[in-house]
């Protein structure tokens, strides 16, 4: 497959770079200083002219979106409310009957109707499984099993927030202490709001339940209906009562076609939603295949790029 | 899809029940006694007078595999050797051009060659996610993450073997003693030697070893060409000297592209394959996703049927 990329974050970066692996050719690359295209694009020295310069190209957005691509990968940052300007992006895509691979949260999580929409009137299909959990296939597991037969999902989806609370149980550390070390580890990042308060699980639980809900023709939710609470008010104190029960607390995100729950949980100590560091879990719960677990990196550049390069490898020839 | 399903164990019946909430039609029943066709099956008559009568049907294994079937479920007996009568039904319907959906280990673990050459023949596909881990997507995440990138895949893949592990670790009782409790609660067969001594566990490795081998282009693998050791022999004293250290043992499948090795294995007591009970897990290890983890129910009919149904669903209509 052709791909045109969009964002030169850590997943555009190692999705370009990985391509080549997985049998397909980059002819394409954006940020917001403008693109390149080349057929196919020398990836190497576009990013080192990145790294130097801090531009891509000087090709505009309209050049790569008219290019002949055979799937847009849209890796631009998520943002909230009009999710722009990755929304535009993936709608102006099928509507040229391109594919559509998103690891942007914001149009699944914020305007997931509105993309459904677009991709009716298109040829191309679109697909988002980077968007949920990283490297963890979390959106296929639930279209294998049937979106319709799935009760349930819940699950630890936000690596910054497992990653303190696992240090702060684990060393007894309050949680501004242990905020400052995740963030010189890098764990964290120089503004960790959304990942401390709820925000960014909340939007992998509102992208299940949308996938939960059109399954069930129930009209789709969005960030506003979510009912979300973070970890930035958790004192050690309750970390140490939950471990005199053998027990400790997880931001669990559920997700039912009924919407979306937040916030910091008790859970068993060693249980299997307990996963420990910047590790993630999903559990998916379906009356004859009982419950599916799947753990793993639910961050990182090359871990997402694996998810986003799954997602193109199943779409079909254009 | 119309489906003509053979075998009518635990798998073979959940599937029949459960076709229809996916959508699809059975049209076509029979074990070793005979067939049952219809457009569609009475379903829930044939296998009433199975109950009653011990007898599916009196239409030739022939007239049902040259029946209107989209698809083949082969769910009889998982034999060694030469896999039949497994291999003959899932190469007759590959020659009639019908996609085939395997729960019967045989064929893939023994002649995983064979069967390639038929399916090369046919303009039928073959999908076989029910022979690994039960309700467990192991072949699928293996084939989503591309084969040839994965590295290594481990698990506890017998759930009769790691109840009685895990009872014997939590109980301090003795192997046989535990056995007996596992044959009077229905988890261990009454002849229970392919989970203990190793062979079903890695039969499944073997089948691993197959898919990530054939994305490599070496020759395929078989049960003989398998390392492996049981837990027939295991004393509850190994148990207690592993809780000392903070372990446990585990019988673990390993399967890379060099082969299988099965034999019980010091894991830690809280650790990811330190699953308990009947369940299952699978990691799979790759170089950009890291390591995923996936447990669940490993056998069950529903569960197993559900891994069938799957498959199914994958399949292009014919």
């Amino acid at each position: 497959m052709k791909l045109a990329v969009m964002g030169v974050g850590a997943v555009g970066r190692a999705v370009v770079e990985l391509a080549e692996d997985y049998g397909h050719e980059v002819v394409g690359l954006a940020d917001s200083t403008g693109a390149a295209l080349g057929e196919p694009l020398d990836v190497a020295a576009v990013l080192a002219e990145k790294d130097e310069t801090g531009v891509v190209g000087r090709t505009s957005h309209e050049e790569l979106l008219d290019a002949d691509y055979d799937v847009l990968v849209e890796a631009t940052p998520t943002t909230l409310g009009d999710a722009e300007p990755g929304f535009s992006n993936a709608v102006a895509a099928l509507d040229r009957d391109r594919h559509v691979v998103l690891a942007n949260k914001g149009p699944v999580a914020e305007r997931y109707a509105d993309l459904r929409a677009a991709v009716r009137e298109s040829a191309g299909e679109l697909r988002f499984e980077a968007t949920v959990g990283g490297a963890i296939p979390a959106v296929r597991t639930i279209e294998d099993l049937g979106p319709e037969r799935v009760d349930r999902v819940q699950g630890v989806l936000n690596g910054t927030a497992n990653f303190v609370l696992s240090r702060m149980a684990a060393e007894g550390l309050g949680y501004e202490h242990v905020l400052a070390e995740a963030q010189e580890l890098g764990v964290a990042e120089a503004d960790p709001s959304f990942d401390v308060d709820g925000t960014d699980a909340a939007l992998k639980g509102v992208i299940v339940a949308n996938v939960l809900r059109d399954a069930r023709g129930e009209d789709d939710i969005s960030l506003a209906d979510a009912e979300v609470a973070g970890i930035e008010d958790l004192p050690t104190s309750a970390l140490s009562l939950a471990a005199d029960d053998g027990r400790t607390v997880r931001l669990i995100v559920e997700a039912t076609p009924d919407g979306v729950r937040v916030g910091p949980r008790l859970v068993p100590e060693n249980g299997t939603l307990a996963v420990t560091g910047t590790q993630n879990i999903v559990q998916v719960a379906t009356g004859h295949a009982g419950r599916l677990n799947i753990s793993g990196r639910g961050a990182g550049g090359p871990e997402t790029a694996s998810a986003v390069l799954a997602d193109v490898g199943r779409l079909p020839p254009r």
